[in-house]
């Protein structure tokens, strides 16, 4: 195994074969000799190796891990901790690189950190995704110019470090190295308290149809952006929120004293201090948004 | 004035040259023998001039709205209020039919109903809009298929509202007829809501931001729609929430308590019950969408 240079891999493995998995497979595909893919569903199997876009697939853990020298974890948070804590350890080779790609990192990181010494631990993250999921959403390019960070775990030394480096590079994606807890502080600011913002919008505007169904009727485009993280995947989110509750309950306060700001201007009834509450944080947003479109 | 069957004008006037006013022009294009537009900047009349939005603009509301038998109102809240309330009056012909689009009714309407007897004075709110604004941004199908609601005021005679209603049809609009009261409201809960959420959440973002500047990399799809409206007009919306502080103030005292309900589960650290309280109001959302785009 390549320690330097451009990622390969004689086997890799991906655990969940979804859209984040399938992507992963056909966007190394080129640096792989083999690709096995795991899932617990035949037709996801099926379609897989269908498409080609692996080489094997198996519903057997053991079977599928232990002859790869790479294996990516694709699945919720809570799956990947049940896998790395109770099952995994056992059946890597020695020097085999092991990754996820969960969206919270310190309880999955705290797992890994106890593997067996010799197993190349990191925790990943791509900030990437889709409206669609599951396998035949795959998409090669899902992970290009996409942020994809990095936590370091008592299991990554600096040989751990430099092949994730190098297979994030093989996606084309940009790496950002930072500690579990301070990737899940992060996140909670920017994924998790807007999916409970959402999930709460729709909330409100269902107490609110039980006294006047009309708001259904009239919910439009300002509605359908603010709530559409309320469709999420349940088990997903609910993974994401009960590992990382207490950076969220922290967002969740500040967002309180946020909003009590504004409400206070907006009770007031002074626009004119209302609308220079209210200018900054729109010029952020414009800011970032234009930030965004130029990288 | 013909006071049933398809909508027809003489002379339709339009007051604010913006998306909404020449989109409404573009619409009305084979309905109206003359259309005039009332505009203060040169650009926005120049452009609709040449581009034949208009017959005719003008910065001089008297000299536009003279021998207009419809006009419709297409500016901020406060504008139209000031419009209605200080000017307009005096310079309409009797029986000439005049509607406005602003987003909160309840103010526009009660000064509205102070205008002369003889005004077909009646509010208006198309549930409509783009990403882009101005008048170069006009699109004669701005209006097909989305909700038109209809406030009476006190100068609305059952032939305002059929003249209303037919003008509403010419836009192949879907006419809602309601009270201002109770559209403010609903409007508080689908709009005025999400836009302070979105808002909010951009605050709460770089205020975290002061801790670790991160969040504006890692930022991506979720952050991106749940905030997009706080990029909304400074000056639209600060009309809005200040002629709709009540409405709103209820409606974020709503949240508040669904937010706490959930917030509750998540801290008790049971997923079981997290998932059972997120389940339905996801798919309230999702039977939302799902009715949105079938009809």
């Amino acid at each position: 195994m390549s320690m330097t240079g451009e990622f390969s891999s004689k086997q890799l493995t991906i655990v969940g074969l979804g859209l984040m998995g399938g992507s992963l497979a056909l966007a190394l595909r080129e640096h792989a000799e083999r690709i096995v893919g795991i899932d617990p569903n035949p037709e996801a199997r099926a379609y897989a190796i269908e498409q080609g876009i692996v080489d094997e697939a198996t519903d057997q853990l053991q079977a599928g891990v232990s002859q790869a020298d790479t294996v990516i974890l694709c699945a919720p948070v809570t799956t990947v901790i049940d896998v790395v804590k109770n099952r995994i350890g056992a059946y890597l080779r020695s020097n085999t690189l092991l990754i996820d790609i969960g969206s919270t990192k310190k309880d999955i990181c705290e797992v890994m950190g106890r593997l067996p010494i010799g197993i190349h631990a990191i925790g990943g993250h791509p900030m990437t995704g889709k409206e669609l999921s599951g396998i035949t959403a795959s998409d090669k390019m899902l992970y290009v110019q996409r942020p994809f960070v990095l936590c370091s775990t008592r299991r990554t030394t600096p040989a751990t470090r430099i092949r994730a480096l190098a297979l994030v590079e093989a996606l084309q994606a940009l790496p950002i190295e930072m500690d579990a807890a301070r990737h899940d502080r992060v996140v909670a600011a920017i994924s998790h308290l807007p999916y409970l913002l959402s999930i709460s919008l729709v909330a409100t505007v269902a107490a609110e149809a039980e006294n006047d169904p009309a708001v259904w009727q009239l919910a439009a485009g300002g509605f359908r952006d603010t709530s559409r993280l309320a469709g999420s995947d349940l088990k997903m989110m609910t993974d994401i929120l009960s590992t990382n509750t207490q950076a969220i309950a922290t967002l969740l306060a500040m967002f309180r004293v946020q909003m009590g700001l504004l409400e206070t201007k907006l009770i007031s009834q002074d626009s004119d201090k209302l609308l220079q509450a209210l200018a900054p944080i729109r010029e952020a947003r414009l800011t970032w948004a234009t930030r965004k479109t130029t990288t």
